[in-house]
């Protein structure tokens, strides 16, 4: 098994194998919520991670970038590493909340083709960033600003919001959360995805007209047999 | 005294006395606010309980449901005890993020009448739940869905949030909180609410008149007394 | 060096010098982060204080008030001292999550002139208080009231938040977050945000045309001079 | 169903009816865990109740008091309630982290006969309390004092640190946490518990002879049959 | 009014203003909590400042440091600045878990004559420093490192917990918490703490002995008056 | 670049490489903090994982469990893989603070030569653990049990506390934390903080003569450098 590059600092990684185009864009017609069932429930980052803006959806390739508490320089150098289509994923080495991200930040981002940020800390102009319509997942927002003194890395493995996040890797964000599909898993993600909403305007169709999951999913058999009791 | 059945599993009852509707409908009239001070000041769930939606305002009868942590089994048990007018009532008997609520489920809570979903833990789908117009107050919002494997029970006394809930007890519900009204005393409290809201509009017409609440409520004279001193 | 009157209970200060009105308005055109950057980076509340609504800015100088845990008399005694142009602030002397105000005294506060009120604590009635158009920003909201049994202190120095707020300093707030001036510095921190924001749109246009920081700040240099090293 | 009396303040009752002292003192015989398990995972208050003092182990009876955010007024009323052998159970109306205890009270809680005192909020002396043997799980520890200014209750049920406890209820404390039996059930779930114990010693037998988990509880099967897979 | 300077980085001030040797030791002959109740219950650190050794009470006079997250270099100022009895109390420009203070840096300041630190952030090397006997308190321990590339500053007003901490003001630090008196106040304030102490032996004497809170303060004609009810 | 096994849920390993034994017991000299610097200030878990005794020190080689929230059905199935000088390292698939570990398991654990247990959720029967001399590092404490319905999955690569642990990773766990050294980098690592140690004790020494870290390091001119001023 190979040890992912965790403890380099100072490095920028440029050439960088991305998720096929096609299957992320596939991944994008589903939520958050329908990915991370399709992937067996894991690669959800924690639920502290929260839109700045409702009711976006943002489907996209990772370029990862760990910084510092308090420093932003890496920004800077991981907006040089953004291809039109990526999510920068933002990693920090200690618990902070300082805002990294602005909308000075967000005009080049949107210049290199980025279409999301991810971050496991603060952001601010958010009301700015909101009419520019740069979507953000943060873990807060805050007004403080950062130094640029620090080197961190880019496009190495990181650990955001309690995912691990290799860059490449398919990022799948609305208002439900953000979760993250290895590359070598897209096609395999997104055709069990497609499946599993194929089956559900049906469901959706028998319960809106008054079935009931007990019996369109055969549960009082199970309940039953595992001791359920109706008392009056 | 009456120990409450906090401790019996698997168990659903399924006939409940539920606040009688007039005084429920009466109770929604107002905002948890006034609700929870007519009230004496308790059963107010934790601020922690924050509606997904803005700007509404619910009131039903309580159907409740205890489940086990990472676990929705029992949503589609309630779901067949929800009269229309009901507002379910999730506890969980642990501390859980997950996601145990989505678009499927709301389909059918709505098919069945229920007015709103009150969970001390996660619901998903939260765009479309907005879209469909089901209102919900949670702890947060994962992407995180639940297996199907362990009974709880439906219909019993549950804690949530910080109260005591029985089923059929009257809940209010709007951007403030989230107030509990036992079904006993519906009738009472709305009475004692109707006194404040009907006070309040006269008390709202002097203060923009530029009136002092010091002088409406004849503060000047208690404040002196407890040693209040006015410096230059 | 002078120590505040940080113990002083039971106290009203009438007559406070309040920063010049001219450059709290010069402020209020900078958002909060634009002021935190010119204050050096210093006087910013902790990023939990939110406002309850959005795409806010106000600018505005402080009254002070400060409350027991669970009761607000105070509010009525500082709720005289508001003159037009003011920002109430409000502290706690310890933790609590109460809602500390509501509707009917916004109602007061605005007909004093008041622009906006910061608390370290809840605040209620929150959907009214938005269409009454009276900007709050606090630490959650609460349908829970509070007492009137305990004095406190208005326009004593208080600390609110994480920062220290002097009566009649600028207090900046929108959705990035609340900072303060002291009076004193009103007129020198405008001028140094003035010229930040002087050359931010040239900056913006360079970057949106795709120039990239590492270029426009001259960092490359730097950045290698630290050791970063970029692999493929 | 009854409703508990949660709402009324001000009130104290004298007389209530205590768990019997023989199965509190059996229950006492096993920590928290055991008596949690026994219970069916019920009665379990929330783990941020901790002890200010290692490896102790108590059982008692409940006295409730129930006070305001900063006010321990009420703790000399229930003072006076104190029989031998009771445990002070002390909820807030709202969360706080004030000193509300310290080596005076505790003191006369000794001299009354209290065994512990289990509180959801602070306590203060904690240096003392130790020394006197006095044995405290509470949510914090604060040198801030409280004031003595407004009315709770006595005896009422109460909602403290997510359990709901009647007066009269035995209180199982120790490292694991705090658990509560309804006076009703101490002698079947002292039972349960010894049943569990008797168990126990011969299970951790043969597990330090090195026998596994999986074969002395038969979990292969069952673990195969969900899908268990080994590989290499 | 004096704005006090908090807004200075990279400033060390060399001659502060100590509180005086005598009162100051006499404050160290009482614990946090009356200290606290002498000042007029201000002056406390939030309660998540604990210990990391058990059953300490240290007093002394204050120099303080101001830092950046993650950042220590400062640490290494503020030595040159510690006289015996001094008292090192380090606060963060943000929210910082990290270890600033391990037992190098211990042994300086124990070279130096200081007498604890208490610091807004982590500290390592836990075992190593109980071993060595130099207490501290902070708001966690963590393992992880800082680097030493931003400058702060050395004797300027500092926020720590909550607290506002001028250099040569007073802390007094035990189980209970730590509390800040004014270098002005520390004589009244030893005053009172005094007469409160020796009141408390002969209280403490008849609390023992089963006198009633209820009647040795008087209490129960102002319960009564405020509508307390026995009800049996 | 290898993406890790993270989504096989179901799935035991049972053939492992493990860091050599020579090299473990060598970092195992050295604190969590020595490691964690020599690693290059990565692979520590969050502050939150705290040890429930004091002062110990531990050192072994990772076998992980992947478990799901309120299940501890594969600890079971992990105590069969356990090798001497091993330490289980266990995962929840969502925040959950139930005490999954008591002292069965432990009892378990320790015939078949585990050194510690690292998890990140609770544990329960605290006092006996440490009696036993089965180390922990933990959450929280909950006497809250757990139920044995759901597969997780026993070494593959988990994420526990915010750091990624491979099987057969060394851990280190102190008073100061948990950190985790890749089995690739332990020779590296170890000599790395041999190192380090050794140039401690002279450094040590001369703290502790007064020498200032100022001179020791050569801070003087770099301070000045940045512009560190010094005033009266």
């Amino acid at each position: 098994m190979n040890t992912p590059l965790m403890n380099q600092l100072g490095v920028v990684k440029r050439h960088i194998l991305r998720a096929e185009r096609g299957h992320v864009d596939h991944l994008g017609q589903f939520g958050s919520a329908t990915v991370h069932e399709a992937m067996g429930r894991v690669g959800l980052m924690k639920p502290y991670m929260r839109p700045i803006q409702p009711d976006q959806l943002v489907a996209g390739t990772a370029v990862t970038v760990l910084l510092h508490p308090g420093d932003n320089w890496m920004m800077h150098v991981v907006a040089e590493q953004i291809q039109p289509g990526d999510i920068v994923v933002a990693a920090i080495t200690a618990e902070c909340t300082d805002g990294y991200f602005g909308d000075l930040l967000a005009t080049s981002f949107m210049a290199r083709g980025a279409k999301a940020l991810i971050i496991d800390a603060g952001v601010r102009d958010v009301r700015i960033l909101k009419e520019m319509g740069f979507p953000v997942w943060s873990k807060c927002v805050s007004a403080k600003g950062t130094i640029k003194s620090t080197l961190g890395s880019v496009n190495i493995p990181v650990l955001c919001a309690g995912s691990l996040v290799h860059p490449g890797d398919a990022v799948i964000a609305d208002d439900d959360g953000v979760v993250i599909v290895p590359a070598a898993d897209v096609a395999r993600v997104a055709s069990i995805a497609q499946k599993r909403e194929d089956l559900e305007g049906e469901k959706r169709a028998r319960l809106a007209a008054g079935v009931l999951g007990l019996d369109m999913y055969n549960m009082r058999g199970p309940l039953e047999q595992a001791g359920l009791k109706y008392i009056d």
